[in-house]
């Protein structure tokens, strides 16, 4: 779209009042996004959002994965609705949080018990500090480059944070056995807990699947040396396996960490564990202004049974093939060869022959000006909004791009 | 109430469920409340909440902050209903954001910039980051005691930490300025950041009003030194002065963190600060998967209008004034005196001779056993909803509590 004054406007204003514009995972500048992206957003209904100018976009954003059962699914709204005229945030929590920990411990295979919290780092930092709890250790192994939030000790780009913020970090290869094993090695009998994600979804690179014999090292390092195997879920949880990510490779973690999806969009996160780190859990001191709000668990106990009702990860991960299907035939017919990485319900976009993204960058600008968001290096989110019917629309815009590119 | 049938009910479901059947600042088990306390709450409105066996209380904790203007605000309530019809988390900010921010900056006296998150911990750890980018130094001063939230190196409790995430923390004493002329001086050069609450908040003691003479003395220390004074409004923002709390001594801090009231309950949190800092600002990596959505943010602008618009904290002065007399007057004239120390809009109760606390727990349990909801040792809030009538109300009801104790 490159008729968008409402957009420009907005971010002159925000230039004023807010730092650099905008900041963290939604900055859509030049510098990290193409032009034709719109900053600032306005409405959302199913698999479509629209700019602040109007325009429609099929959305494969999904808000970085909170949008599981697409923008202002009935029922989710349904039921923070009604306990919006009751209460949301009170004196204390409501019969919410008690019905959300039996449904998460109930829904996710190795889950004992639950405890809530707002963000995705809210999430991991607690698990962390559970397994610190209950070890009486120090130190934290997680894969290099590995996201798994934005705290002092876990943020990618550390400006702001000291050196002491890191000293119990300690980091091996994703996939890698023998680093994960030597790690561990070289911090024998201080080892609290590893911490990894479901697989590999670094941006900028092709993702990459867990090795199913990996996963299950991590299992066994982590019983042998009396560690908590922490799986980070925040970005993944309901849209691979609703039992856990990694419940068909018969590899149960000990700590789970879950935010983005779990209420659709509204504010939640989890931890959940099993009954060996229920002491530790009740000992550490975690909390929140916002923690026990009833709307966001009246939301999240909508979101997690409908979610496993319908089976959301197997209707994504169908229309995700689709997707795939269509866009890599494109492609290839374009002479542009692309691929999507990972899982489908999850997809990278990733060219051959493109390090500079710059490929990368041309397509998705120019689906965007066909009414296609889609990201040029980090993982996309489908939702159970995303139908065939959308997909094949979706198809039919990118055609139009690839031609346009071409032209 | 000792008629709480559905309240056991469901901490016994919690015990299975949930590590420790709750945990965090709302825990209401009987080591930390008296046992007439509810654990579970049903809903809010205006002054007042209904536990979950359906009694009745005029609320003093609202939420431990958030309720600012009532329980479901119906100004603030139909912002939020109206913004969720378009979107909430939507795949990038709505306008609300600069709306929000240009609100802020218009609003507190020192604000140039503004920038959102989700929880005070958020905002207080994200206050530090700033600093620390801007300065290249890494030690932050704080007073010994006073909570600025839950994260690894704030928090209250250090199980599950390492001795690692204090190294950077140094203490002085609130209100003693050599005090923390001294802290400064030892680390001389490398002091980024003075945190402090606008005046000595913490639980079990006495609140203490700031000197003058100590807030001028920060302000000086903090422009001598070239470090960032911070101030830490998470638990007084909209109700000592929508200005900033030490605004009527003339005092500007160079950041501010806010959570809490900010939107009468829905979850936001926020830091905003002067110009110099701008650049630090826009240069650490700081995100959360609803840091932008857009509810909270309408919530928000309905709120601090609002606020501004009727003078909530000169409300709420009022009304507290009228309680604290009150209830000193009761006490004296039951033989049982006690005070309510601290700024009237959210004073903590404490009757004297009373170290082990067993006079308050009596007391605020009476208290709830004729629906008045008082803390026994962390500080209470008012809010708007809490009108000449409320207090006399209360004042009717906590004389019976005084008369049973004596009885």
């Amino acid at each position: 779209m490159t008729n968008t004054p409402v957009d420009r406007a907005l971010r002159a204003r925000a230039a004023k009042v807010i730092p650099g514009g905008m900041y963290g995972h939604m900055t859509a500048d030049e510098r990290t996004m193409p032009p034709s992206f719109p900053q600032f957003w306005e409405r959302g209904e199913g698999a479509h959002t629209w700019d602040v100018d109007g325009n429609r976009f099929i959305d494969y954003f999904c808000a970085f994965g909170p949008m599981l059962l697409g923008h202002r699914n009935p029922v989710v709204e349904a039921a923070a609705a009604e306990q919006a005229r009751a209460g949301d945030t009170l004196s204390g929590p409501s019969a919410r949080m008690v019905e959300f920990a039996e449904l998460l411990t109930g829904t996710v295979a190795h889950a004992e018990w639950a405890m809530f919290a707002k963000n995705g780092t809210d999430a991991t930092s607690a698990a962390v500090r559970v397994a610190r709890a209950s070890t009486g250790r120090t130190k934290l192994l997680k894969a290099a480059v590995a996201y798994h939030g934005a705290n002092d000790w876990f943020t990618p780009k550390t400006v702001g944070t000291t050196p002491q913020d890191r000293l119990n970090i300690v980091e091996f290869d994703y996939n890698d056995i023998a680093s994960m094993e030597k790690a561990a090695a070289e911090h024998d009998g201080d080892v609290a807990a590893i911490i990894l994600t479901p697989f590999r979804h670094d941006a900028f690179v092709a993702q990459e699947l867990v090795d199913p014999a990996f996963a299950k090292a991590a299992r066994e390092l982590a019983t042998r040396i009396g560690a908590a195997l922490i799986l980070d879920e925040v970005r993944t949880g309901l849209r691979l396996d609703v039992r856990g990510a990694w419940e068909s490779l018969g590899v149960r973690p000990d700590l789970t960490a879950y935010s983005k999806a779990l209420a659709n969009g509204h504010a939640i996160a989890a931890v959940v564990g099993v009954d060996g780190l229920r002491p530790a859990a009740a000992d550490i001191y975690v909390t929140g202004s916002f923690w026990y709000s009833a709307v966001p668990m009246a939301a999240g106990i909508a979101t997690v049974r409908t979610a496993a009702e319908i089976d959301a990860p197997e209707l994504m991960r169908v229309a995700g093939e689709r997707l795939k299907a269509g866009l890599e035939a494109q492609g290839a017919a374009a002479g542009m060869p692309l691929r999507l990485t990972g899982p489908v319900q999850m997809p990278l976009l990733g060219f051959e022959d493109d390090p500079e993204l710059k490929k990368a960058f041309a397509f998705t600008g120019e689906a965007a000006k066909r009414g296609v968001l889609l990201h040029p290096w980090h993982n996309m989110f489908l939702s159970t909004a995303h139908t065939a019917e959308v997909i094949d629309d979706t198809l039919a815009r990118t055609g139009e791009a690839f031609a346009a590119l071409n032209s």
